[in-house]
C-alpha cells in the first residue's frame, strides 16, 4: 500500500546517504556588513539552498551546525543553529566549531568586503557625491579548506558568467573538495526562489544537479557528497 | 457589557481621527538600491512604523496608498499597496499618485545614495580594497512638499545624536508640516522593535509621544496629525 511504500522509500533514501556520527557544519544565508548604525551592505541570498542541506544532513543522520546569516526561513527541526550577522562573525562561528567537524558545506554568500570605516553615528548626506573603502573580510572556505586535518570542503559558487570557468578556478585556489556552481542569470532559480540548478564540479569530475526544487536537490547533493566523501583514501 | 463597551472604545476612536473622503498616502520599509545582480545596500527599516500608521489611517477611514519597500510584514487589510524596490522606484510612484493626496506621511527610510555604477556582472574580488561612489538619490519628502498645492506633509527622522536640532533643520529646509523623530540609540525602540518613541515638531510646538506599541504610536500620531491637518488656515 501507499503507506509502506512511503515508509520503504524513506528509509531508502536515508540507507543512500548515512551520516550517522559524522558532524556536517553548513553555513547559510547572506552576510550584512554594517556601513553605520542603520545602513549596511547585503546581497539577495535567501538561506533556502542552505536550510535545505541542513534538513537533508539531519535527515541522514548528521550531527548538524547550521551557522546562519540574517534569514527569515525557519530553522529545520534537529539541527544546531548559530545566528551571525558579519563576514567576522561567520568566521568565528565556523573556526569554533571546525575542529569536530567532518564536512564542511559552505553555501554561505558571505559578503567579500566590509566598510573601512564604521561609522558610529549616521552618515549624513552631504556632497552630491559619496565614496566608501572597503577592506576585505576573511575567506572562510579558503581557510577552513587549508587547516590541518581539514574537513571535506564543499563550496558553492554564485556566477553571471563563465560559471564552469569560476567554479574550477573555486575548486584550484581554495583547495576544495568540491563546488556547486549556479548561474544566476537564469530566470526562476537560484536566490530567493525555492528552485535551482547545480553544475557540481570536483578533481575529476563533474555532474549537473536539476532543475529541481532546493529540498530535492538538496537531497541529491548531499548523497553525491557521500558518496566522494567515502571514496575519499583518508576515510 | 464587554462587547458594547468595545463598540463604543472603537466607535470613539474612530471619531477622535476621521479622515473619511481624504487620501493619505504613506511610505513605509527600506529602498535597496543594487550594487551588481546580487549585491545592494539597505538599512534597517522594517516597515512596521509605517505599516502601523497605513492601519490607523485605514481605520480612520481614509482611502489609503502605502508606498513600500521590501519588508516581511504583511500589508493592512483595506489598503492600496505599490510595492517598490529603489528610490528612485519609490519617487515615481508617489509621483504618481500624489496630486490626488491631502496627507503624505514619509516614514520609508530612504537610500540617500545609490551606487553611481550598477555593474551588470557580479563585481569579482580582486584588490586589497574595493572603492565604491555613490550619487545622491531624489529627496522625496522634499519634492513632495515644495510641489504646487503640495499635500499635508510629515517627516520621519531617525537620529543617533542631536534628535531636536536635526528634527527642527528637517522642518524646515524640507518646509514640512511635521517631523516625528526617534533616537535610534534607544535600546528596544525603533528599527525592527514593536515598540518605538516619538519626539514630535511641528513650526510652533512639539509633543512626545510614547514609548508605546508601535501600533497604539501610530493611532496617537495620526490624531495628531488629523488635529494640525483640520487646523491649518487653507483646509
Amino acid at each position: 500500500d501507499i503507506v509502506a511504500s512511503l515508509i520503504q522509500d524513506t528509509a531508502s533514501a536515508r540507507q543512500q546517504t548515512d551520516l550517522q556520527g559524522k558532524t556536517v557544519m553548513i553555513t547559510a544565508g547572506p552576510t550584512r556588513e554594517p556601513l553605520d548604525p542603520v545602513r549596511y551592505i547585503s546581497n539577495h541570498s535567501s538561506g533556502k539552498m542552505g536550510y535545505a542541506m541542513a534538513a537533508a544532513a539531519a535527515d541522514a543522520g548528521a550531527n548538524v551546525i547550521l551557522v546562519s546569516g540574517p534569514v527569515s526561513v525557519p530553522p529545520p527541526a534537529g539541527v544546531n543553529v548559530v545566528n551571525v550577522e558579519t563576514a567576522q562573525q561567520m568566521f568565528d562561528a565556523v573556526m569554533q566549531h571546525v575542529q569536530a567537524t567532518d564536512i564542511f558545506i559552505a553555501t554561505a554568500a558571505v559578503a567579500d568586503y566590509r566598510a573601512k570605516v564604521l561609522e558610529n553615528n549616521k552618515i549624513k548626506k552631504t556632497g552630491d557625491e559619496l565614496t566608501l573603502t572597503f577592506v576585505k573580510n576573511p575567506d572562510i572556505l579558503k581557510e577552513v579548506a587549508a587547516l590541518p586535518n581539514a574537513p571535506f570542503a564543499v563550496g558553492f559558487a554564485a556566477e553571471s558568467q563563465n560559471l564552469a570557468h569560476y567554479a574550477k578556478s573555486k575548486l584550484e585556489n581554495k583547495k576544495l573538495a568540491m563546488v556547486a556552481a549556479n548561474d544566476i542569470t537564469t530566470s526562476g532559480l537560484g536566490f530567493n526562489s525555492d528552485h535551482n540548478a547545480l553544475h557540481v564540479f570536483w578533481e575529476n569530475g563533474d555532474k549537473q544537479l536539476g532543475p529541481a526544487p532546493k529540498t530535492q536537490l538538496a537531497r541529491e547533493l548531499l548523497s553525491l557528497i557521500d558518496e566522494k566523501y567515502k571514496n575519499k583514501p583518508s576515510n
